[in-house]
């Protein structure tokens, strides 16, 4: 592990997943949040998009990427994710493994996440591989 | 290693350094610019400032930090550093030991990084231990 574990997510994610809010940016000025979050095997967020884009750095473990209608992209260590403005996706660890990733939020004066509704399991299962 | 190395430095830096630009975003959808930066051990970067602030992502070794007319701070995996706008300063490995940090520029279109002047052997040690 690279930056400490944070506190347990509590809403919009299915699974284990703490979330360590490295900068908070309170005041605006940065127009930008950073955070490492730590998804347990098998822990997703919801979908949800970004008026400002996201930006995902993988460090360590196997996890998946997946926008709306499309298939989900592994994710491993070194791997660099740039996510559109508002477009819709979802991002957690993979069925068999743990996963981290720091995450940047530019732009945050744009707007907030806007959060969807859970993967489902069969989603999640389909994009994983677990169902074919 | 996380990220890929990249290519060496050829300006603004003393000592060799490596930079992999992650997310160049050149048609400026995320205002945001993020790289992996590898410096050699007793390499830094000259000192500068960005008119939009930085934030720096300690991942591995040993490095330093330094505000100008303010003691360096020492950098170890883990550790955040959020620079505000302006601020001039310098960050690069300690004398003994590699240091790499993921470096995250926000607000680019606030415009590009503002180059000083070379860190030199004297403010270097002096930062570092090397003259009390």
């Amino acid at each position: 592990m690279i930056f400490a574990k944070g506190a347990q997510a509590t809403a919009n994610f299915t699974g284990a997943a703490w979330v360590n809010l490295l900068v908070p940016d309170a005041n605006g000025t940065y127009n930008c949040q950073a955070y490492d979050v730590l998804f347990e095997a098998g822990a997703r967020n919801d979908w949800h998009s970004h008026p400002g884009g996201q930006l995902l750095f993988a460090t360590d473990g196997k996890g998946y990427y997946q926008e709306k209608g499309k298939p989900a992209l592994l994710l491993q260590k070194g791997d660099v994710v740039q996510i559109l403005p508002d477009v819709v996706h979802w991002h957690g660890a993979a069925p068999d493994s743990d996963f981290t990733h720091l995450g940047v939020s530019p732009n945050i004066q744009k707007g907030s996440t806007v959060w969807i509704a859970p993967v489902t399991d069969e989603e999640y299962q389909r994009a994983t591989g677990g169902i074919q």
